[in-house]
């Protein structure tokens, strides 16, 4: 941590700053520049809550100089996790890793049908929503526990292991009854509690950006889930909040190689919820490859005009079918097979 | 809702489209214009998901006409609400409400304390963090019950009412048990089963804005909680994420008018949260009052450089207390009292 | 400027970046953390590009210390600058400036009525728009220099001194022969080549913000001005892009404080830009005195259902009226006259 | 246009907007629903500004039918724009188009050297700045004049058409006397005078978006260009400004989709100035290829930790050259060629 002093501080200041740092068990060292003053705290700054040094009398502004990740950091792992998430695939390793379906799971014969045709066009894993976080309190919310036992069945089908989200803390043990992979959505990257007992299970957790998380947020996120003991973190971006308005997300294809030099985890594009309209997911799935992603998820469905939810981004079975083919190209071009 | 066809579309196209719409129990309408004709879909759009429908052939686009909020919305309770938070404070009425008191409660001596000179200056209720949600896993997360103990005693010392957080489903009864106001923070707007299960009491409930939640959005988390029957919802505002830098947050007073507008539910303003500096909280306090606000929620400790948290942008009693004898003034010019 | 190293650079990594800086005229400090070896480089920092040293091997990443500005700066004149903008009139001092008028001068007949009535219900000067800046090519684009003549008739009838945007360099000269004030608008804030040539003039400059400018950047547009000899700077807050849809900007107006600790130049509100709904300008207005504001600049109109630019935004003389009331109480409750 | 009318609003205030909407020349129909009766204007809403009419009594809002522009629309030239810019060079065709160059012109030895680099690693064209629009004041420029002659004399050499920024409307016809394509920067994306002055030369405009500018106003933009009756308009994405801080700015690739389904004109990438660090420009450059981007616009620099601009996201040659190769692999995968 630096801390900048104002101009016109006195000693008496800065040596009040620098107990204020030796108070918190760290070293202090001031440098005398030309037009400022400024105190590095020595030491690790992530162990204790510095910001409230901002209030000491001349006090300018604090610049923290460590990342406040740890456990994520790619230092710990310089070499990338690879995680397993049953039925022989991995995310994170050379091998692309796709995961498709329905937004939600409807019935049983629109589950079944999705996973049969993602299965063929090459999908290795199977999405599908049994519990819904809706914005909109009057719209569909998922078929609950229904949806988990479809989902099952459509896995003993295909042989594809199922991704599946959990919105609450009271929900994480039945949905890792089924579950291969729990997913925690963007509306919830920040429920902590959540986090800690998805942490707690034994399960992958498949962790999506929220809306407005800085790249730091995202890892200390993924950082909650891991210091339960659970190190299977797949990190997913999904698109931010932005000015624009032709998408209903800014994907922000730059956190690719951000995470890739500051984090060993893997991660994954949804270029689905990521724009949210279906003409521009080929494109940004193929973009989400050729930019380094270990893998994407996307939003099929057969009849996205009838779908109860998300039908404008899903595509259908032939659009996936030549998306996979894309995401094959791309990926050799890249040295990643699928 | 407005449905765009595209240029050259053809009858059979827009007769699609319509069948869409009579599919989902409204009643369509066909306007030719010189370059698009549009469907217009009667009815209340509110029920059904009509986004499915941006999926058909020759679909352009959708525009939304109604807000998709209901019993929040003004047109339900043109007077506004007035909100009994207990011991005879209200929240929405002529007279101001600050809520005051430290970021976390971090013993007796500090709760006590702050409570006192808070009530001193004017404040109206006492707030303070015993859950407390924080971005980073390895700072202070509060003192749990402990900390709502400590609360109790703070109200039945001063007379105060008492605003916490609550962060988790399972906290909720434990919390109500105990608060005056049940406050749901900024990242858990968008954590719909916690705003059902604070719905399900019969304590009010203050919602904090999402980071980047619309006012769409945030009046639909209201609804959440209100469609449960608790029609006790305190709206604030405490920033949103920008590409602003000398701030944590920026603070959008606009929303203020705007929902005195849409809805009938009473706002406040977080000012301390809303810019991270304590330097900037005065002036903004000033300027939610000024524009209309119902009240504020305040940051205030004794010895900010040695807050456990969030330090940097708590004002000291004496701050605080020219913060009071402000609002007053501001208040006065607008027609509030304190 | 700090630089941190990466993990693992060596004594020849930190050398060599050490030595990058020397180069650049400026000291070295090596402070070898527990965690992160950094270089503090200690001079002005502002005098040379520091930036091309994040390419050098095992750089991490670069803190600048110092804010970028330097005549702006509320070292410079640490009791804040006041502007004189002709007959009388100044914006920086305990009075308060209101400036109002149309968006768009029309036609003799509107403006001078509205000159009138602005001046009648208090306002300081007149605005007026004779060369429009619109996104839109086919829209009106105003009347050029005979905009100008009615302007100047304007003023001679009223004696309100007028402020009117100037969009190029080749306006510069015919617009400071009619302007007391040359305004620069939010779209031109980065015309570097514009911000000079009203430096070169010798009549105050009101700058906006852009869109999507920073507090620096602000600052350095008003350095561009003021390093050609002209320190009439007044800068005005008009919001920014931002995810929020229920209105057209965003009104920062946590800028006040962060400007007043910055910078020594007055800032402006334009609530009508600032918002772009008539609705919202009285509140905006109010909020933005109480924050501390130097003024407002406010778009009125006498008929704005057939107003040619901006009409949404423009509020009539009579809430025109009311609002200058308004702004009289509230700034009597923070110290300011009208 | 659709004009979305209050609750409660009487057939006299039906009337009044449904008079005003012929006013302005347009046919009105007026559909009653459920909760909200709306007038629609049929007929071109681009020609008038129908936003006054947002301040009619009882009127909620306005929603826009049409996009606002028309020349630029896909709708215009259904098969796409290519683009010519000399020696034999196009932009918009199935052959993808690469610029690269160094961000400033420094001298003689520089230029060519960076040239003949980029020229043997396949290049298409040559970038570098002769006039530099920097938001620093105290920092280097530009070379001016003389780095335009250079970039004759690297052209000259070489065989490589070059492209050069043009700030400002005195520097248009110096700058199109040199170069073979205008570039138009990011601050200058609103600057409406220089859009009109680059449209009445015959030399291709490259016009990059504005840091927070809509796909709306990118492409209003262009028209202010092609109304002049210059429609060889190059548009160029280089990074929107967020809350993201990893990055300079925010790379929003899902532009490129939405710019092929809107517009006819082609679109390049400048993944340098989007990200702000070389380590990314590498697999930013293959995603925006993968997305059906054009081709790229690179800044490679032999020795960034001494450039004088723009260092911090500079390649070296070998960097772009390794890079080229990517291009070509990813470009096979989507069907283009280099």
């Amino acid at each position: 941590m630096i801390i900048v002093m104002k101009p016109g501080c006195t000693p008496q200041d800065v040596e009040h700053v620098a107990q204020l740092v030796r108070d918190r068990g760290l070293k202090d060292q001031v440098i005398v520049g030309t037009d400022r003053t400024v105190v590095a705290a020595i030491g690790d700054e992530r162990r204790v809550d510095m910001s409230a040094i901002e209030s000491a009398p001349m006090v300018e502004r604090l610049v923290p100089i460590l990342a406040p990740y740890k456990v994520a950091s790619r230092e710990v792992r310089p070499q990338g996790s690879v995680i397993p998430i049953g039925r022989g695939v991995e995310i994170g390793g050379r091998r692309l890793t796709v995961i498709a379906g329905p937004c939600s799971v409807e019935d049983e014969v629109q589950i079944i049908r999705i996973a049969q045709s993602v299965k063929l066009a090459g999908a290795h894993a199977l999405r599908g929503g049994a519990f819904k976080p809706r914005t909109n309190p009057y719209e569909f919310k998922g078929l609950g526990e229904e949806g988990l036992r479809l989902l099952a069945k459509a896995r003993a089908e295909t042989g594809l292991p199922i991704v599946t989200e959990v919105m609450s803390i009271d929900q994480v043990d039945l949905v890792a009854e089924y579950a291969d992979v729990l997913q925690i959505g963007t509306r919830n990257m920040h429920n902590f509690n959540l986090l800690v007992a998805a942490g707690r299970t034994r399960k992958p957790v498949l962790l999506k950006r929220g809306w407005s998380a800085t790249l730091n947020e995202f890892l200390l996120a993924a950082e909650y889930v891991m210091n339960e003991g659970n190190n299977m973190v797949i990190l997913c971006e999904r698109g931010i909040r932005t000015h624009e308005t032709y998408v209903r997300n800014t994907l922000a294809l730059g956190i690719i190689p951000a995470i890739k030099r500051e984090s060993h985890l893997p991660i994954l594009v949804d270029p689905s919820q990521g724009t949210g309209h279906a003409y521009m997911v080929p494109s940004m799935s193929r973009a989400a490859i050729a930019a380094g992603a270990d893998g994407l998820l996307i939003e099929v469905h057969p009849d996205p005009e009838h779908a109860l939810t998300d039908g404008a981004q899903s595509v259908t079975p032939s659009v996936f079918s030549q998306l996979m083919a894309d995401v094959q190209s791309i990926g050799a071009a890249v040295g990643r097979t699928t």
